[in-house]
């Protein structure tokens, strides 16, 4: 099966006590539709400038990445910048750049409108929308979203969230969000928005699940070093989403199993600045921790 | 089986957003011996004062704990009295009186002695070495401990952790205690101190098992209403030895199993203030928990 992915696709300079980069490949987007492509083919939906390194589009499509929505226009391509001190969990942003994603309007070739898996990634909830509207009735939308978009485009994000399947977002944003502290509270007044599942992330912490009838706990998956969690929740949202699409017949099982190997996608991911460690990874690898992670959690 | 605890017992005055006690029974063997006697038998071994309330000492008999090694001197309870904002993972700390707790010279009756299980619960290192030089050859000793001891007492607590099995602490000791921001290096560091097992504490994200040949994470397990975190780690490392003590054998699974009853333990300690859950709470409760638990955590 095949996933449709719209959100960002950027320009990255990290800072971490263990190194720095500058102009990286980046952005919500990319880091999903590049862990999705382990297990789905992606089709991406975004837009870049003219000074967007044509080697990263080279590298999109060696993981048979559908780039025909990806807009290429006069202009420079969003930026974003940031840091992050031991405390890994918290990023902190320098600057955000938003260049041609201002102006971006997503326009979805007819190859991609009949998409059933679609995950709205981190972007303005306007953006989702527009994509949603030139969809044909799709099986499953995955949404993510920030803070930033929480505290100004509420109303648009909460029309977002009516038409989604699958929330995900992380502690802080679901506590602001439902205006609740405690997680079980806070999932289930985000159920009552209208989504079906939610999912919390709890950065090196490990996620949550919560639906009406089930509930899944993940821890982290530990690792001995890491280098920028930058992407870290987008890989986890495409390699989550990216597996059920491939699954036969999607169950609780099907949504647990997910879970885990999205964890084990943003496990690798951090392993690494920007995407280099996911460029590098192989199928094989992602079973091995996989089953590794099944041993370190079961009881 | 039995199991020999030491530690404190103490009137606690805890303030957290859901409410305030003042004089209710706390401490560190307290917590621990209870969550023990759902599993096996406990033998207490701490000291206090002839204004330490009779009903207190009822309600641990009632659980079957052994009071015979309980010293009640002439003389003032230790007192312990903090306050939990909406972040329940960090006690602060108001007022600590030792009182007879500083002159507490622990003596076991004959029928303590021969204990194989034995969990040193958080209190000065120079008493748990105390205790451990008049035990004949346990077959396990579990250790606890707090940054206090880690800052002024870093010898004897060296000496403590040589002739322990299990080290049990919270992820901010472990990193202070092994200078290592990184968990995974934190447990190194800290068995190469001696222990065959170290176990990581994370309040609300679960818990952590390092062994030098195995690993094992749980996540949290999550409650609606938290009233008082007060002696939940005390009561996770109780479960966790009071299960292992009534195992045949003990393996790898044996060892998962004890942390994932340690945690189900802990979680109820904090659903009300004081001991008062763990009184009303039945051994049955524990096994559903326990079920529920592995459902939510299983893939």
């Amino acid at each position: 099966m095949s996933i449709l992915v719209v959100g960002t696709v950027a320009l990255d300079a990290v800072q971490t006590p263990f190194g720095k980069v500058d102009n990286v490949l980046g952005g919500s987007a990319t880091y999903s539709a590049v862990a999705a492509s382990f297990f789905s083919k992606a089709k991406l939906v975004a837009v870049v400038g003219k000074d967007f390194p044509k080697k990263f589009i080279a590298s999109l499509r060696a993981k048979a990445i559908d780039t025909a929505g990806l807009q290429i226009k006069k202009g420079k391509t969003f930026r974003w910048s940031g840091r992050y001190t031991y405390d890994l969990n918290n990023a902190q942003t320098l600057k955000t750049e938003l260049n041609l994603l201002s102006s971006f309007n997503p326009k979805l070739p007819l190859s991609y409108r009949n998409e059933d898996f679609v995950f709205l990634a981190n972007i303005d909830p306007h953006i989702q929308l527009k994509v949603l509207g030139q969809l044909n009735r799709p099986k499953l939308v995955v949404s993510d979203t920030m803070n930033y978009w929480i505290e100004h485009q509420k109303k648009a994000l909460r029309q977002v969230i009516k038409k989604t399947d699958i929330l995900v977002l992380n502690d802080a944003e679901a506590r602001e969000f439902s205006e609740e502290v405690n997680l079980i509270k806070a999932a289930k007044a985000l159920l009552g928005f209208g989504p079906r599942l939610v999912i919390i992330k709890r950065g090196e912490y490990g996620c949550s699940l919560f639906s009406r009838t089930f509930s899944f706990y993940v821890p982290a998956y530990l690792l001995e070093s890491t280098l920028d969690p930058t992407g870290a929740g987008d890989t986890f949202a495409g390699g989550f989403l990216g597996y059920l699409a491939a699954c036969k017949r999607i169950s609780e099982t099907s949504f647990k199993k997910a879970v885990a190997f999205g964890s084990i996608m943003a496990s690798y991911a951090v392993e690494d600045f920007s995407l280099n460690r996911l460029f590098s990874l192989q199928r094989s690898d992602v079973e091995t921790r996989f089953k590794d992670f099944q041993r370190l959690t079961r009881f």
